[in-house]
């Protein structure tokens, strides 16, 4: 098996690096359901937009038209510095396994933000410092997002507030550390510098957060200060297409040895990851070009695909927020505490919530302690130790490839290894030490939090 | 600058990858010392070190005349999951410092175990799994080759026995918990498991712990159990034989562009890192074909070549080991509990302690608040949160460079950057927090240890 042509690890050269970012919407018949204003229930204008966002990004967000956006120079140059990722031929997992599937994956976390996640920061903090902003706001949960930026913003020389979920503050004070290298300023959220902080600490006294209300605050915020503006980093529709860089890569690393992938499998949060690696793929679906299995991967205790509901919700807990049309458990839903690590959003990316709907992507949950079994399974042959988000698609992976091995079928599997655990490591010693649980959502808890869906029927 | 035809990131393709190591002391005239039994100062024996060492690995430990060790084929093949690592043209920082400059550096910290120990731990467990053997003990400090050992021995299905100096297992609970996720034991040094652990906690109650001390641990363990040997991660000359892989990859990619480095600068504990960095460039210098500043750079609080005295020494605190010929402090010296990181080994390789002692080297100490500047600085720029450890080259990489912005020097500089600094974010936020300190031995605490060195005479 190890003298086949194709190498442990596909790199581009730098001349084979995108320069353009794929625009999945621009192929899609039926376009994504646009951000509606919470006021008017009438869809957001740019100049709405521009109030929060940056006006280049709002100008991505909205095109829905465009296949190809280029990349501006300083953006690729930012890139080189990490990128090209390399795509791995995981011959030793295949061994391990026994199977017949040739499996890859597209490995994001070599660089300090530890995931894919610094490729949209860089683009983000690109067009603010090009606006001529002094900072921005954001939030983060597990932490890789607001890492990520606070690296960019150091680079770009702009200011960054990062709102981070409180028991991620409190249990990754490394994380926060590492943001502060980077010269970030990091809160935990709520907190008592906002008004909506103030708010739900009031309703919610010893609360320990949320992304949905780390959002609001950081939202307050930018909105509040000259020179300022928010961004997020995931579910909006100009970071899928930051991301598509991951797909293009990929996709340019298989062709270049003739590959075609039946499989391609990313774990979905907000859907940030997924919808950049499967963008190229799912263009040549939606041409009608090829066609590929696509899995979304998401945990059991935050089912938002194949268990939440199709309708406009709420981006973020204090309602300040456009609404967006996207699976959705409900703004207020939180994951039970014993949840580890990030895809934790109440919601998904409007675009990938149209491509299910339309039934051009699957979707599947996994128990976290299954998930762990497989990141630990993993790092033991890949020598990667993975973040417990990319777990959820080993696990997916490792599942399919052992269906291979039963069936004899020689499928090739991609998925997406999005980034590393090295400040997760306090899940990964629950699940050494046996004290790991799974928690799945009753009908009752997402029927409640389905019961607040703001009423909006177009 | 940006548009010369040097990419930011020089990867050889695996075809390009060394197939041999270099055993730099075939070329050297002069050897370094030979290892001797401590009670009979005569040259240990194979047979003597094989009580300890595998056997293969003691007759690289011996062969100071064969230039060239094929590397079996078995780790060449891990090896290509990590590796070749980047030679990075660290533009950003170029530009930041405003130097004519051209700054490289090997980077080896794209792999779990986050440095380039990786690279003999892999050879030591192979070498130990073709002898039949069950499992291996070892020491680690900083936990990096602890790190790197239980990944190398989890992949050969090796049982793998780790001593962590006490200070660092109870500031560094994740690393502890890495070397779990691959199967390792780890047992705080010292500890009652052992006579010598016991011998010292009765005489040194409270104690921390040094590397000298879990060294004599780990080897009357792997002595007292069957099928067991003890694994050491840097100072032998078998170590710096693996660790060469980085300076050969780092010859060819510069040759690659054409590339003639003028100054090799890489940080220097025991001097694994170092010696593998330099090895092709000391060869040349040893056969006069190609001269090369090449500095090693160490902590100030742990001096060992700057202020240490060349002589022969015990390599650990329980004198259980050979007499090694170094530049030592005393096997006694442990440096201030302020010291952060690594290099905190009180002797150095007797090959690089031999090539310094022909001047074929220079040796610069560095004081730990320029190390984390140098460090937080680079981060910013280059996007990588370096380890304390190749921080200490970062910093007098940069000293160097910015000499040639004074003088307009177009001099090529090239560094090991060794590993990434996640775990080691209890000493940034010191450093963040204005807490850290400084720490340069007195010359009577330098005194106090070497008055117990021992006393050959050769």
């Amino acid at each position: 098996m190890k003298n086949e042509k194709i190498p442990y690890k596909i790199y581009l050269e730098e001349s084979e690096m995108p320069k353009s970012w794929y625009n999945m919407r621009a192929d899609m018949k039926k376009k994504p359901a646009p951000l509606l204003n919470p006021g008017t229930l009438k869809p957001m204008t740019a100049a709405e937009l521009g109030a929060v966002f940056c006006d280049e990004l709002v100008a991505q967000e909205l095109d829905d038209t465009t296949p190809f956006i280029e990349i501006p120079e300083e953006i690729r140059n930012f890139y080189k510095m990490y990128r090209p990722s390399p795509l791995v031929r995981a011959y030793c997992l295949e061994e391990k396994l026994g199977t017949p599937a040739k499996i890859y994956y597209k490995f994001e976390g070599n660089n300090t933000s530890g995931s894919h996640k610094l490729n949209s920061a860089i683009a983000q903090a690109y067009y603010a410092k090009k606006q001529g902003l002094k900072g921005v706001t954001t939030e983060t949960g597990a932490g890789q997002w607001g890492t990520a930026l606070s690296m960019a913003c150091s680079y770009f020389g702009l200011d960054c507030k990062v709102f981070m979920v409180k028991c991620s503050y409190e249990q990754k004070p490394f994380r926060r550390e590492v943001m502060r290298t980077y010269g970030a300023a990091v809160t935990p959220s709520p907190s008592d510098t906002t008004n909506i902080g103030k708010k739900i600490l009031a309703e919610h006294p010893g609360t320990t957060g949320s992304l949905g209300c780390a959002i609001s605050e950081a939202v307050e915020v930018a909105v509040g200060s000259e020179g300022y503006r928010y961004v997020l980093g995931s579910v909006l529709n100009q970071v899928l297409l930051h991301q598509s860089v991951i797909g293009l890569e990929t996709k340019a690393a298989l062709d270049k040895y003739g590959i075609k992938p039946d499989i391609i499998i990313g774990c979905a949060g907000g859907g940030s990851n997924l919808g950049g690696l499967i963008a190229p793929f799912m263009g040549e679906k939606l041409r009608g070009e090829a066609d590929y299995r696509i899995i979304a991967v998401e945990p059991a205790s935050c089912p938002s695909l194949t268990r939440g509901v199709y309708a406009y919700d709420f981006c973020d807990t204090g309602m300040v927020c456009p609404l967006a049309k996207m699976y959705t458990l409900g703004s207020d839903f939180i994951p039970s505490p014993n949840h580890a690590g990030g895809l934790r959003y109440h919601g998904m990316s409007s675009t990938l919530s149209e491509l299910y709907d339309q039934k051009l992507m699957e979707a599947t949950s996994v128990l976290q302690t299954e998930v762990f079994e497989a990141a630990e399974q993993f790092a033991r042959v890949e020598g990667i130790l993975p973040a417990p988000e990319s777990s959820h698609a080993i696990r997916v992976a490792i599942n399919e490839a052992l269906k291979c091995k039963e069936t004899g079928e020689e499928k090739t599997i991609v998925f997406g290894l999005t980034g590393t655990g090295y400040f997760d490591m306090v899940a990964y010693e629950k699940f050494h030490n046996g004290e790991m649980s799974d928690y799945i959502p009753t009908d009752e808890d997402l029927a409640a939090a389905r019961a607040k869906l703001p009423a909006v029927d177009l």
